[in-house]
């Protein structure tokens, strides 16, 4: 099909879109100026009233949804054929801390070296707003769409997307498609476009442990209080031993290895040791091997502290018994672990083990898979190839997660994710960025996208 | 010799002290207003100015002495006998954090319900105020001291004394006394006065593991990337078990079990075990028995976790792999265990068992202790009896730490602590307050030492 149809040739949405370049970072700036924090609760209202009044703008039906937690923007635009794909995003970010390790600060957007760094940028503004970009662009010059889109934008990905699923069963008729596409995450450390045909889910749990009813000086009561730090420290080291593995009876449930042919699949793709050592600061350890990267990172769960507090964490000494110790524990799970079994599991075994030790879900999310030989999927592999002029590498999983199980398993539909932003964007890090050639390649992408898939009908 | 002599009787210098109230209470709030947080270098300089000020007008030679740290003041004043006396206190404080847990701001001095509340008011600012205003009674009123005093006060004590040993040491001549007194910590529970023959010594580590070079996306980049909370999680674990025992080889050498007499001692001191679990927010825990809570605090070691900080520790969840992971560790140090033979075993441990775990010895001071009865101590005993009306309880050491071993060990003269706070002064904690009735009496016992110890000479 692909040698029959450039579908971005040097045609009129191509030159429109090379025209609109600045007015088009201008709008990505406007959205990333305009702070959109979960977890904080800072800003959300105001940024899902400026997505729905840039969707309006561009010529899309837009309408901001209440949930329990933070808003939904849902739209659509009637295209040639009644085949409709939904897109998906999210406007809220993760918090901007720690901020002095920013260059510039996170909410003001800054274009160095041919990026544009801030909180966002990259996850997902920069991504989202390619969607809406492109179906403007097709909507202005041609006045028409070749397929039917439909757009969902959550405020809540970066909080767990708590609302998402029981927002999308009862929504099920709005968000009818046939498909469903996310920008979402990096390209790969080769500069190679990717599609993803599934994520791995998370299961994101807050453990803590209480003591007395406030700090106490650690030499006047060292010795006869409770000491909640410790009892965190212990619930921990159980949890997970030193050598890395999960001690947590059920946790690997319904794991499986990756077969001969997936496995081939991981060895096939690109992997430079040296380069991610040096990225990452870890020159001088052992590089690791490709095949061993892909598969930790597609085909392994994992057990991670994302935050462990306790007491005193400031320059110098103080010195007290901490009345509480707080973990953030994040689990990155593979298709076939359940995160309900795992939290049910690990709230009996640590009212068993570690009794002192409370645990909160506050996220949960399974995996998800399509099948890549789905027609869709092809489609979407030659779209790619139409703006990168190269195949995209195609991996089986990302590493990280997305909420894609709402249309896989809720709604019924294949869903893919591709990325837009550069490998190193440094999403929920300090001097997050986008690219703006990805940016601006991105927008094509989503054009294309439209196009290929009209093919289909 | 109490019952020939009760040196505070209807006296002129009583009188004073009670006349002189109110300016003795804004002397201390002007002292709580002035922050000096040596941890975090705010406010020492302006701090050591305002104390030397006060003792000059007092009539006290006084001079700010240069350290390679924060100032210490030194000040003198030749009294009817040579027998000279030491005063030692501190005059830095606590960080505040967490500040929304005060109930009036930290540096603003507050009364309510006849305590001043404040950082500094009972560690340590009102407590050796006491000794200066005792002073200055006994000058204005007689003209005279009945024996001579010296002064020490330093700026550091909150952060380990790091330059406190080296001055001691280079400054003995200075320095020579006889004897030196300490008011610092709290009295019983009971209310009753206290005297302290020792303390308990310290040994201050931060520990901590380094990753990658910055926090990365725990989705994207988990499984494949070092993982500093867990390495510091096992190093805790490994450090002290699940049963307190700690694991560290050569941590306990030099700690010995209390003699038949000590137990005693220890069982016959007043405890009220409700009364520790309600102030403590612990209701509903087993109450200890007052010889298991007074062998903790005396006879026993602690390794306490004073603080541990790894990545996000904020609302909501943050999905990161933090770079770095540290814990603040706090050992109480019994008499017979020495500070820096405990680190060395430690480094080498964590060497062999822990290597991506770094320390640092950030405060090292060894235990202390004098023998009750020395005379000088008998009349201290009868200083605060002709105060309190009531004989001193006699605790062998206090649970937490002042550097006494720079006056037993270096000075070689014996040494003795007497606190004149409120044993719930909440020192290190929120909410940190002095009675006013145990400032005004701390002023009183002063006068009464000075006059007790006229008797020896």
């Amino acid at each position: 099909m692909r040698e029959v149809s450039p579908p971005l040739g040097q045609d009129a949405v191509r030159q429109y879109l090379e025209a609109k370049r600045d007015e088009h970072l201008n709008l990505l700036r406007e959205l990333v100026r305009q702070p959109s924090i979960s977890a904080q609760n800072i800003g959300m209202e105001a940024c899902a009233r400026l997505v729905q009044q840039m969707m309006t703008e561009f010529g899309i039906a837009a309408e901001v949804k209440p949930t329990p937690g933070h808003p939904v923007i849902v739209g659509h635009v009637q295209g040639d054929s009644p085949f409709t794909v939904l897109f998906y995003g999210h406007y809220d970010v993760q918090p901007p801390e720690p901020l002095e390790a920013w260059h510039s600060p996170p909410f003001e957007p800054t274009v160095r070296d041919g990026r544009l760094y801030g909180r966002g940028t990259g996850d997902n503004k920069g991504q989202f707003l390619a969607h809406l970009l492109a179906v403007r662009a097709l909507l202005e010059v041609e006045g028409r769409l070749p397929v039917s889109v439909k757009f969902i934008f959550e405020g809540e990905e970066e909080s767990g997307s708590v609302n998402l699923p029981a927002f999308v069963e009862r929504e099920q008729e709005l968000l009818r498609a046939d498909f469903a596409v996310t920008a979402d995450g990096g390209m790969h450390p080769s500069a190679r476009p990717v599609i993803y045909y599934g994520c791995r889910g998370i299961l994101y749990v807050e453990a803590s442990a209480q003591g007395a009813n406030q700090d106490y000086h650690s030499g006047n009561r060292g010795g006869v209080l409770p000491t909640p730090a410790w009892e965190l420290v212990h619930f921990l080291s159980d949890l997970k031993g030193p050598d890395g593995t999960v001690r947590l009876p059920g946790f690997y449930d319904g794991v499986r290895a990756p077969s001969a042919e997936e496995e081939g699949m991981l060895a096939a793709l690109p992997f430079d040791g040296e380069q991610f050592l040096r990225e990452h600061g870890l020159t001088g350890r052992p590089a690791p091997r490709g095949v061993d990267y892909y598969r930790a990172l597609m085909f392994e769960p994992t057990m991670n502290i994302s935050g462990l507090v306790s007491g005193y964490g400031g320059p110098g000494a103080k010195t007290i018994i901490p009345h509480e110790a707080r973990a953030k524990l994040d689990m990155r799970l593979v298709p076939g672990q359940d995160p309900e079994a795992i939290f049910a599991h690990m709230e009996a075994w640590a009212k068993e083990r570690h009794p002192s030790v409370a645990l909160k879900n506050l996220w949960s999310w399974p995996a998800s898979y399509t099948q890549p030989t789905l027609p869709v999927c092809r489609q979407v592999e030659a779209a790619v190839e139409d703006v990168w002029s190269q195949p995209p590498l195609k991996l089986p999983l990302m590493g990280g997660s997305v909420p894609n199980f709402v249309f896989t398993q809720t709604l019924g539909i294949p869903a893919v994710i591709v990325p837009y932003a550069n490998h190193d964007e440094d999403n929920h890090a300090p001097n997050e960025n986008i690219r703006l050639d990805c940016f601006y390649k991105g927008i094509e992408t989503s054009v294309a996208i439209l196009r290929r898939l009209a093919e289909l009908s």
